[in-house]
C-alpha cells in the first residue's frame, strides 16, 4: 500500500510542510520506501519530480524541501509496492494529455483485476495495476466528452462513476488532478482538512515540525490537503467514507459524490447482514 | 532561438559535462534565458526535469549538476522564446506517451506556419509552435503504425518524412527520443561527436572545465553527444546537412536519412540557380 497527498488552494502555495510529513513515511516511520512523486501545476500542465528510491533519503526530495515550488495543485504519493517492480515507469504520480491539459493520477490499494477493462488510446508504459485503471478512468472519460466539459458537475460525475466501476472489485483509493479540481476518492482510507482564517498553529504527527500558518498567509487564503493519514496531530481533519469521491476547487469542497455502484454495494452489504441476523 | 543537448549511449552514462557547458548559455556565455528542461529515460519511461527560469541561474539546473543522473538516452532544451511566453506549458522538452512508451522532443527554429497542420489525438497544452509540431509529428506516426515498428527502420523514415514535412516551411531542428533512439533532425544548425575508445581530454567551450574522459569510460563505452553548436573545443564534431535525420541507437550513428522533400528543394535551388546564371 501507499500514501497519497493532495493540495489545492485558491493562492499558490508550497507544500513543504505537508511534503516533510509525508516523506518521512518514505522509509522512516512509515515503510512507504519504493520510490515518491510530487506533482505541481501550473495551469493546464504540471511538472513531475520522480524518484524510485525512498524518499527519507532523496537528495531530490530534500532539494524540494528547501527549494520550495508554489503551486495552487499538487499530487504526491509514496510507494509501498505491492504491484509490479521499482521502476521508474511504475513510481507515481502518473501524467497523461488529454483536451490539451496534463492529468496527474495517484493510487492507494489493489486492483487485482483491473486488466479486465479494456485499454483504448492510452496505455500504460509500467505494470502497476495503478497506471492501468488511470488509462482506463482518461479513456472513459474521452468517450463520454468531445472535449473538456463546460458543464463540470458531469465531469465530477463521470470521474465519480468511472471511479466506482474501477473500484468495484478492489482498493481504489486515488488522487487525480486537472489542472483545475483535485478529485480524491476515498476507497478505505483517505482523509482531508481545509486551512482558512483563523490559521493556527500545525505540528506534523511524523517530524518534529511545528509552523503558525497565520504567519505565512492572508486571511482570504483556503488550502486544502488530502492525505492517506491525518498528517498533523492538532487540528481535525475529515475522515472519507467509503466510496466518497470529494472534489475540490479554489481551496473549496465544490462537492461530494457517493458512487452508484457503492450505494448498491452499501446496501447489498447491509441486507446480506439482515439476512445473517435472521 | 534555442539549443538541444542530447546523449544517447551504450552504457548509462551522465550528461553533467555537457549539460554543464549548456547551462552557461541559458543566460550566461549564452542568451537562451527563457526556461530550460532535462529529460532523462529508464527504459520506456522519461523522467523530465523543467523550470521556466533561466539554466545559469537555476537552482534544480544547479542540484542535477551535483546529483548526476545516469541514462541510456537524454534530451535537453533551453529556450530563447520566440513563439508563447515564457511559462512551463512552453518548456521544452515536451513529452507524450504513445504505443505505451514516453516520447521527448525538443526542438530549435520557428515553424510560422505550423497550425495549418491539423491536429488528432494530440492536443498541445502551451502555445509554441513547437508543441504543435510535435503533436502532429507523434499523430503522423500513430496513423501510419498500429504499435511500435518491429520494422525499425520503417519507423525512421517516417520520422524523416513527417519532419521534412513539418520543416517545409520553416527551421526544424529537433531532437525526438522513444527510449531506443534518439534521431536528431538538422535544418539549420546541428552537431553530433561520438565518444568511444582511445577516449581524450575534452575542454568546455562555455566553462572552464576539462574532463579526461579515459578516467570514468571502460573500453567499450559508445557515447553519442548532439548539440545544437559544439560544447567542446578541442574534439573533431560533425556538423550536420540541412534536412538530414540522423538515427542514433546505442551510441551509434545506426542512420542518416536525407529527406525526399529536403532533396527536391535542394535540387528545385540548383535549377533556379542554374537559371540565374543563364
Amino acid at each position: 500500500m501507499c500514501e497519497l497527498l493532495g493540495m489545492e488552494c485558491n493562492v499558490p502555495t508550497d507544500i513543504v510542510f505537508s511534503f516533510s510529513g509525508l516523506r518521512q513515511r518514505g522509509g522512516k516511520t512509515g515503510p512507504h520506501a519504493d520510490g515518491w512523486g510530487l506533482a505541481f501545476y501550473e495551469g493546464r500542465a504540471t511538472r513531475v519530480f520522480l524518484d524510485p528510491t525512498p524518499a527519507c533519503q532523496s537528495p531530490l526530495a530534500r532539494f524540494l524541501g528547501e527549494n520550495p515550488i508554489k503551486t495552487l495543485l499538487a499530487v504526491g504519493h509514496i510507494r509501498r509496492r505491492t504491484r509490479g517492480p521499482t521502476t521508474l515507469a511504475n513510481t507515481h504520480p502518473f501524467v497523461r494529455e488529454l483536451w490539451g491539459r496534463h492529468w496527474v493520477f495517484a493510487h492507494n490499494g489493489t486492483l487485482p483485476r483491473v486488466r479486465r477493462h479494456k485499454l483504448g488510446r492510452f496505455d500504460p508504459i509500467g505494470t502497476t495495476d495503478s497506471e492501468h485503471a488511470f488509462c482506463v478512468l482518461l479513456e472513459g472519460l474521452r468517450k463520454r466528452f468531445p472535449a473538456y466539459p463546460t458543464r463540470r458537475r458531469e465531469l465530477w460525475s463521470a470521474v465519480a462513476e468511472i471511479g466506482a466501476q474501477l473500484g468495484d472489485d478492489g482498493t481504489f483509493n486515488f488522487l487525480l488532478g486537472d489542472g483545475r479540481h483535485l478529485f480524491a476518492r476515498c476507497a478505505t482510507k483517505l482523509s482531508h482538512i481545509i486551512r482558512k482564517a483563523p490559521f493556527g498553529l500545525a505540528a506534523l504527527a511524523d517530524d518534529d515540525v511545528r509552523i503558525d500558518f497565520s504567519t505565512v498567509t492572508t486571511p482570504n487564503d483556503r488550502v486544502a490537503v488530502i492525505a492517506t493519514c491525518p498528517l498533523t496531530t492538532n487540528e481535525a481533519w475529515t475522515v472519507g467514507k467509503p466510496g466518497e469521491l470529494w472534489v475540490f476547487e479554489k481551496g473549496t469542497l465544490r462537492a461530494t459524490l457517493p458512487s452508484k455502484t457503492d450505494t448498491i454495494r452499501a446496501s447489498r452489504r447491509v441486507i446480506q447482514r439482515s439476512r445473517k441476523q435472521r
